[in-house]
């Protein structure tokens, strides 16, 4: 068991998890976590093996033709659920977490349920600096900058603090009401800055690949 | 008392209130309520004394213009509040409520405290056909018509429902974080659709006009 054990550490070492987002690439080597632009992938020189899933095909055509070998690994797994076109992305997150809501908080926020190992649904929301773009079509003074606030228990007194708030307390409040006494767990970006307004929540920026991880032992490669 | 009353009815009834926002022109006659985009002011032929507050100053450039002798009463008026810049048409509404919160749901959608007849602050979010732009930011995919869902009890099962329920459930959270215990006033043009998800909210369509009625006793017209 030690040995197996062992032989599994030795091959996450010379391994690298690749999480091909519509902004970022995302790298994980054991407990190293790095991003990249599609444009400096190659200045990486990446020796490992690579294992990758993509929500992206321009971004996984540049991973592929700076590393041809990676092996794109959608494929070879399976989550339980009735929702009809979950990312891969927020597949891998959910297949980390067997029971609670789980969060990623990237470039747009996803929500989504667990129970038992099976994923119950979910809901999507704008990243947080994406918000700009809805303020600005609303009204010209309310593009405003998104400010990271230190609370919500004060009610805002100009335009600024009352767009910021609105969107910080609106997604709060949404992640609270899908999660009602559910653990919650965040990953991705924003994910540290949304854990400060939600008690009892758990940040994990390494959710997606733990969960590919999973997926991972499960066909044996790890 | 009775000659008062009537004096002032007849008064009000030849009396047209008008709200210029951001996308339409507001009226109200009585409790008749209308709306016009700027280009279709003139076929209103209005023939009553027009009374006003604008948050837009191109269409109220189009009012002067189709009726030059419409009077703005914004500065007849006063709310007590430490907010900067709050638009008139909110301080309006924050008028005609003395304890609660006040919900305006436009082009914008603005959430505001009052207790004693005073305004605590207030926060804004987008309106709930602009959180598209948002979305189309965060990813193409999400770019989705919004869908009027008709509960928020059944998690969504595909990318469309995700969004909508992302939307509704967020405002709706938002607002309920706000007010707490407090009673709901809705008015704008999605009250009535927010309103079925608040329960105990009080829709009214008429609250801008009610607050400025309000002001217009103050200062003695009416």
């Amino acid at each position: 068991m030690q040995n197996l054990f062992l032989k599994n550490q030795k091959k996450k070492s010379r391994m690298t998890l690749c999480d091909i987002g519509n902004t970022h690439i995302h790298f994980a080597q054991g407990y190293k976590l790095f991003s990249s632009s599609k444009e400096d992938l190659r200045h990486l020189k990446l020796q490992d093996e690579i294992f990758y899933i993509s929500v992206n095909n321009e971004n996984e055509k540049a991973l592929l033709s700076a590393y041809p070998k990676a092996q794109n690994i959608a494929q070879y797994f399976f989550l339980e659920t009735d929702y009809v076109g979950l990312g891969i992305d927020r597949q891998m997150a959910c297949l980390a977490v067997s029971h609670g809501v789980v969060v990623d908080a990237g470039s747009a926020i996803t929500i989504d349920v667990m129970q038992n190992g099976k994923h119950l649904g979910g809901c999507i929301l704008p990243g947080l600096t994406q918000y700009i773009h809805a303020y600005k079509a609303s009204a010209s003074v309310l593009e405003q900058p998104f400010k990271a606030l230190a609370t919500l228990e004060t009610l805002p007194k100009d335009t600024k603090d009352a767009v910021s708030y609105g969107i910080i307390s609106s997604v709060i409040a949404c992640i609270q009401r899908v999660a009602q006494n559910q653990k919650i767990y965040l990953c991705g970006g924003d994910a540290k800055f949304l854990s400060r307004f939600l008690a009892h929540s758990i940040c994990n920026e390494r959710l997606v690949f733990d969960g590919m991880e999973i997926a991972l032992k499960k066909i044996g490669v790890l």
